[in-house]
């Protein structure tokens, strides 16, 4: 099995793209004409990907918004449907997954084997036995928090810590840890927001090549060129960029899925003229 | 509807007991004689909650176990087959969930509403922002990782941070903050591992009363006695402790529910003894 970093690199290369279309769907922001079909929610996200395959790096299912309508089933429905399709395009399940080891372990196999996603987003606050059950998973991606895109990121994560090179930011510590103690499997990633571009330029400075996963571009206001600016790794590639909610609903008609593909184009040339 | 913490106090008292059972069903550990049953989850953990719910202040399902075996289904049955039979007794969902606003909402409403657990674990990591989502469920309790029970819960929990009187462990800070920040409803509560009891005291001490939920002693191998001297509140209570694996293991054949029933029953005369 291809790991999902090598995948990834091939994906960045064969679209000549660095954005993830995210799939949040929110059954209140869906098109009329899907309302009260039994299968809305992987109707949508089908058709999304449909009109987006050739545009990304990769697609992000976030799996709060299928549990939270007992859709588990479309949630599996729709990986499948994408590792059939468009198998060259790896599916991070961000789950933002925090546990202790025995528990990690459910954790690691409901992302890597119920869902059989490529990559799964983790949390760093519980350590490194809450994240080796997912880095043995040698062909997967874990990608871990290390600065969100929100205004209460900064609440732990922006804090002083005592570094080995005296003080630092928490996220920088993170990056640190991650990059020279987690990552010996060569399957770690981080996620960085774009709405802190002076945060993301040391995330990279601090960790070379690993690859960033960047939320916050779109609807939470992040800039693009700044991030590119401050996140791209040696090659002009190394990101992630994830767009949810600007290109799912950027129409909310029958024409949802082409006006997904027509923002998805704008995004991804977007971030190629800055690369 | 009366709030978590209510019913919480109310079943300290009806039920004399501290004692949480972790509902962590592993089919690997399962009685040979469910083993291949289409329910055996629910099956198991109905068994253990008959066995055990006068002895217990709250039940405490561990969301991981069920999601990883496809067992969505049988987590409602199980919850809603305490909330029939035993309504006295509160329901914390252990999903230790941490994510940004619009999707910690979808979280929320999967952990109040799809599956109407009283209380949820939830995780600091991602701050003020990522906790208002659940605790505007007022009647609902919101209980925040604080310092686990884990090896690894030192990696981050542990470090020095500047604080606003000076420097303290991130634990620290997290509980002042909570404390004094995030708990404006009445409804927070803090998790603090049993393996760590000088920490349980600190905590204690910067949180007052606030409910204290403490994994970690049994199979974890935290302190009984310990944990009771550092974390009871002012009146004896305060503290929400869990048994998961030694109870529900206690015996791996057919009396497995007759077992459970006795290794709760020593759990909780064994607290009670240092109350």
């Amino acid at each position: 099995m291809t790991t999902f970093i090598r995948k990834l690199e091939a994906a960045w290369r064969a679209n000549d793209s660095l954005l993830c279309v995210g799939l949040d769907p929110d059954l209140k922001r869906f098109p009329a004409h899907l309302a009260g079909r039994p299968r809305a929610i992987a109707e949508f996200c089908r058709a999304i990907v449909d009109a987006t395959a050739d545009l990304v790096c990769a697609f992000k299912p976030q799996i709060a918004y299928f549990h939270a309508e007992r859709a588990e089933d479309q949630l599996e429905e729709v990986i499948t449907y994408i590792h059939d399709r468009y198998p060259a395009i790896p599916v991070i399940l961000d789950a933002k997954r925090g546990d202790i080891g025995s528990t990690a372990e459910q954790y690691a196999r409901e992302a890597f084997e119920r869902y059989n996603a490529e990559a799964v987003t983790v949390s760093p606050f519980l350590g490194h036995d809450s994240i080796s059950p997912y880095t043995v998973y040698k062909e997967r991606g874990v990608i871990i928090l290390c600065r969100t895109s929100n205004p209460g990121g900064s609440d732990m994560q922006f804090l002083d810590v005592e570094g080995p090179g005296g003080r630092e930011r928490l996220y920088q510590r993170i990056a640190r840890t991650v990059a020279s103690q987690w990552n010996g499997n060569g399957n770690c990633a981080l996620v960085v927001g774009a709405t802190f571009p002076n945060e993301l330029a040391e995330v990279r400075r601090i960790v070379g090549d690993l690859p960033l996963l960047v939320p916050g571009i779109g609807a939470q206001g992040g800039d693009i060129a700044a991030t590119v600016a401050a996140g791209r790794d040696r090659t002009g590639a190394g990101l992630i960029i994830n767009s949810g909610r600007a290109i799912l609903y950027a129409s909310g008609g029958t024409d949802f899925a082409a006006a997904a593909r027509a923002a998805a184009v704008e995004t991804r040339d977007a971030i190629n003229a800055h690369r």
